[in-house]
């Protein structure tokens, strides 16, 4: 039967209201996966800010564990399987949260603070900077500890696309220091909540993340999920994946309020601009007030009082998919998140245990973090393709010098090796400097992996402070770390200083390393040794009496000369005294340094009068001489164009000769050198005619430059040079 | 004006129409941007097929970029810069490939030759591996050298989920030989061709792979693209991305024909059920022939005759988005592809310069590179998440065996290291060995980083073939690489082989590296050293006379003694004849090895007996004794459980002598230890009382393994066994 008239105009509108509900299915419901997370997540926004009634009766949010968006039916973290698309193939509908757009620059901020919280740090920002494709700004909240080293980090790290800005840790403590806190983390813990206040005033958007997080994955995407945001939502966060804030772990168990599960605070994405607005600082210092009323301290810190202002003001967060903040305590429910993803995004390891974890996946989690602690942060210097970014400070003049390199130089790879701008991460152990002492002294010293056995014995003959540069691959500082911490000697001691440099080149860079050691050394005083030396075990206490009695501290500029033996045997017993040394050297056990090979290094010391000496005599510079000597901290550095072997340390006494340092002898000091193999460089040097040939170039360019900067009085350094041969 | 009635019904109708309108443009043409990939390319691919002539108008394919789709319009690689979508956020509407489902097994086929094609394919599939969540199976056609290689890396590799099947290049040379090729890849550069009849024939779908291709993302991205192929397309491959095909890069210049700038086979989609449903052979063997009738030989390889293939039928190929193979040759137009992409997916290395090819970004691709190449393949033994894959070999025994260790037990560490699978790369570097000589002796010894300088002397006292074991780290392997070829002693070398472990726990596996050397020995004896001893320069040539001397061919079960010396010396004098040698002995410039701290460890050599000698003389086995010792190849393995420091010859001399091997002493033979610094496992083993405990209660358990394997004639050992100090 056909319509006419207004039966058909029925029928049409009859058809238009199916239409109607057709676009409407296709658009905004067609498949039950396709919903499209911002207007979801609007809606219930809305809804919830009016009504907080209306939230704890589904007490756990939907989390979708796979970074896409499900219907609001299925579970994904409270127990119940999540929801199977009936082989659906959701890719094929639903997209992706739009990336930022190419170049957008993307703001993090990380809240550090400690020696060891520095070196978690760099492996956060190793595995953030090696999955980004934008410039990064970080916001690092630190205390003084971590400033100095990450400040130089960064500054020799050279990353493009990646500015660095830091802010005082020490002055937002008033701001929390008032919240009694159980948390391992300290008082730093409480710190995110007041990064609006603390951070630019500009600045609107911020992912904020703990320590411990190791990214599997680009940043951006999970800078994209902040389009997900409503207009009134603030805060992104993952829910907690323990059942801590559920209450029930042991009897009397009182967590904060929290919403069901409640929400982790290691991964956090922050409209600040909004939080302002809406008086985020009244906001949570009131929850956190009342709060306290009836509990007595925080537990887990910040997420504590995140947690109870969520509760008391649902509308504030927007819920973000479990494999962006995967939680690896133990007993969490993470399994559940990563299981049935294929893809994990970011993980947390949100316990004191750290690596030591319980799960059992735990040795592929661990391989990822170790991919990172140990990957070559040099490898991250590259270049973003297309983002016009500001080189880092210094980039564009080391290119420039670079460029100027000719390849055909026979000291083109030194020359290359001496531009070298090596990552530096100063006191990369925990380090306790002692007071202050007028005459104290610091033994100053480098060394790369194969001398890290003598670590311990230097560490028993010398027991004052020590600052010795390391040079290391990232995957060899870890080895450090780990010798370090199973040595009950070294990890007994607070005053050794450990600077890590990190290898780059193929040539030692000697005259850096001792650079940077002397840099950080902390007393008026230092020691320059080597690290294949035993000091008399003595001697620290005999150089602060010698300092003290010589006066060096007022007017008297001076280098003192502690002499140096040699032995050639694995084992021997090390003099107590001069008297035993001086036996030793009669019997032939002991020698004077070099004796056999190089002589003109320490002639000048004039082992024959030292012999006889009761005080500290004079001794004049002579060609070659290269003493083992203690000076003011602020002494000439050395000259970094000498690398790998040859000339490095003759050419700082010539400097301090120059400067007319007086070079005065002690008397009862000594220092001993241990046998070891050759160096690979100076078998290099041994073997290599080219370089012999740059050595010889690179001596001429020095003593040019002495010329220029002492005149006349350099001339006698000229006329003392002779052929090379060869001292370290 | 309101309508009524019919005009009513025409209003409805109307808006009806253009309601229509209206969801059709929302679901299938809203924004000029977005099209299903899929059905483009169906469409493409069945029009392409039926009108081959409709191809050569359009010469260039249009290929994106970035890995998503355009519209036909857009150019993407032909000069004209890319359609902005003005403004447009793409992401919003453009979904990505389907992912293959989670666990589907992805298979990958990789033609490799020779030892420096291996050790790029390690890099490669590390690479692979990293960024993967699917099983692999990988497909390798070699010849014997890297099937020898390749079997051993992935047999002691051990990743999970990952299948590995080898395929006889030199079996399918035939096919191929005839063909003409001039270019660097030689006649293995053409084999890929043969692949659709060399796989096996239930193989549907394989991803073919160039040995000097490095990923960037995950590999089931690619295998995704298989589902844009249309019914009859066969091969995806990538747009070249230099103008050789061109055919005006010099006067005269007479490329293979191709489709414009024809397509780059480093990466290549194949659908083998489609090439053999095709009749594949046929067809590319009569294009080459005919080709070759007119043209010299391929300069390309199989990518000339591929492009001839397709030119002739392009219905075959689907175009590849160009991130899926950045050709970084010199002069290509790789950058406009990746400076407009966000996104780099498949670099290819593809000149003979290799990294040190011209590009302003080159930089960048080598530090990506350079991280596979260095990064920890330990890190990849990571198990897919929800991927029920059966475990590699022996990795269940070994989970087992690892479980039933006690964390308390003294001896953990060393039973760990012990059960350890190391991952062993054999004949990492090019290797020659001489032609068999039945009285031929290897050197065979192992070593880590610290002791590579010993190896230019070592070649210069040894002229003989060497197997040498190496303990390194990935990086450490790479340092290790530029050592050697920056010598010109080592790299004039062939009949050095050198095989590296890689480091993995905390003790040095000196037995199992030792195993390792000797395993891979290819003469019928062998001269078991260690690396900080240089032999006699006469001592290869006397070995050979004194083998064939003594009939140790024959039913003789012998090992010969030489006699080991040391140096405390740095530089000394080395000795030439015996005559000298006993006279730096005498004057003390000279001792028998371990004179001071070890003597028991060679005293039944009998020196004083050895001043006189002039024939081999018969000593008898001692507590303690540890002679370096020649013995045939099949000689009793090393014992793996002693790791670290102690006991680790001494326990194979009494397997020698367990097995009645006669201990004859050289006259003339010596070897002589140069000075080095102790080692690290030497300084844990006499701080540390543990260790020293752990030693102890090995040396038990070999002792009661002993009695099990040889009886009442293993109780001499027992009755003869010291207090514990300390044999290397």
């Amino acid at each position: 039967m056909l319509l006419r008239g207004r039966p058909r105009a029925l029928g049409a509108a009859a058809l238009l209201l199916l239409l109607l509900l057709l676009i409407g299915f296709f658009l905004f419901g067609g498949d039950p996966d396709c919903e499209l997370g911002s207007e979801r997540e609007a809606r219930r926004g809305e809804g919830g800010g009016g009504d907080p009634g209306s939230v704890p009766g589904s007490p756990t949010p939907r989390v979708p564990s796979d970074g896409r968006l499900r219907p609001r039916g299925a579970a994904a973290f409270d127990g119940v399987p999540p929801a199977d698309p009936g082989g659906h193939n959701r890719s094929d509908c639903v997209p992706p949260p739009p990336p930022p757009p190419k170049c957008e620059l993307l703001q993090v901020a990380i809240v550090c603070a400690g020696h060891n919280s520095s070196r978690d740090v760099v492996t956060l920002v190793k595995s953030l900077l090696f999955y980004r494709k934008n410039p990064l700004h970080l916001h690092l909240v630190t205390d003084a500890v971590a400033r100095n080293i990450l400040e130089m980090l960064f500054h020799t790290w050279m990353v493009p696309a990646v500015q660095i800005s830091f802010y005082n840790a020490d002055e937002l403590k008033p701001q929390v220091s008032w919240i009694p806190n159980r948390h391992y983390s300290g008082l730093y813990g409480l710190m995110k909540l007041v990064l609006p206040t603390a951070l630019p005033p500009d600045l609107a958007r911020v992912i904020v993340l703990d320590t411990d997080v190791t990214f599997a994955s680009d940043i951006a995407e999970l800078w994209a999920l902040f389009a997900h945001f409503s207009d009134k939502q603030a805060i992104g966060l993952v829910e907690n994946q323990s059942d801590w804030y559920l209450g029930n772990l042991w009897r009397n168990h009182r967590p904060w309020p929290a919403l069901g599960r409640g929400f982790n605070t290691g991964v956090i994405l922050l409209r600040l601009d909004r939080l302002r607005q809406a008086g985020w600082e009244q906001m949570w210092k009131l929850t956190a007030t009342r709060e306290l009323l009836t509990l007595p301290a925080t537990s887990l810190a910040d997420q504590d009082i995140f947690n109870a202002v969520i509760k008391e003001h649902p509308w504030l967060v927007q819920p973000l998919p479990c494999i962006w903040n995967v939680q690896l305590s133990d007993h969490t429910l993470a399994e559940r998140c990563y299981s049935e993803a294929s893809d994990l995004k970011v993980i947390h390891w949100n316990s004191p245990k750290k690596l030591r974890v319980k799960n059992k996946h735990v040795e592929s989690f661990r391989n990822l973090y170790l991919t990172f602690l140990e990957y070559d942060g040099n490898l991250l210097r590259r270049e973003l393709f297309g983002c016009p970014c500001p080189p880092p400070p210094g980039a564009e003049q080391l290119q420039q010098a670079l460029a100027q390199l000719e390849e055909q130089d026979s000291c083109f790879e030194f020359r290359q090796q001496q531009l070298t701008v090596h990552r530096v991460h100063i006191t990369f152990l925990p380090h306790k400097p002692p007071p202050t002492q007028p005459h104290d002294v610091t033994l100053v010293a480098q060394l790369s992996m194969e001398r890290l056995q003598m670590l311990e014995a230097l560490c028993r003959h010398w027991p004052g402070p020590m600052s010795l540069a390391l040079y290391l691959t990232d995957a060899e500082a870890q080895q450090f770390l780990r010798f370090v911490e199973t040595s009950a000697v070294l990890s007994a001691r607070q005053d050794v200083a450990y600077h890590v440099m990190y290898r780059e080149g193929s040539l030692y860079p000697i005259n850096q390393l001792r650079n940077v050691a002397l840099a950080q050394a902390l007393t008026p005083y230092v020691f320059l040794s080597d690290i294949d030396f035993l000091p008399a075990h003595s001697l620290y206490d005999y150089l602060r009496a010698s300092i003290e009695q010589l006066e060096l501290g007022g007017r008297r500029k001076a280098a003192l000369v502690v002499p140096a033996f040699e032995t050639l045997h694995y084992r021997f017993r090390f003099p107590s005294f001069k008297a035993e040394l001086l036996t030793l050297l009669d019997a032939g056990s002991l020698y004077t340094f070099r004796h056999h090979e190089w002589p003109q290094g320490h002639a000048p010391t004039d082992y024959a009068r030292w012999r006889e000496a009761q005080a500290p005599y004079r001794v004049r510079w002579a060609a070659d001489y290269e003493p083992y000597v203690v000076v003011p901290r602020d002494c000439p550095r050395y000259d970094p164009r000498f690398v790998g072997f040859g000339w490095n340390k003759v050419a700082h006494i010539i400097e301090l000769d120059a400067q007319e340092y007086e070079l005065l002898v002690l008397p009862e000091a000594f220092t001993i050198h241990l046998p070891h193999a050759p160096s690979l460089d100076i078998t290099r040097f041994r073997s290599n005619p080219t370089y012999r040939d740059c050595l010889r170039a690179l001596k001429d360019e020095f003593h040019q430059d002495l010329s220029r900067h002492y005149g006349a009085a350099a001339l006698k350094y000229l006329t003392a040079l002779q052929p090379p041969r060869g001292p370290t």
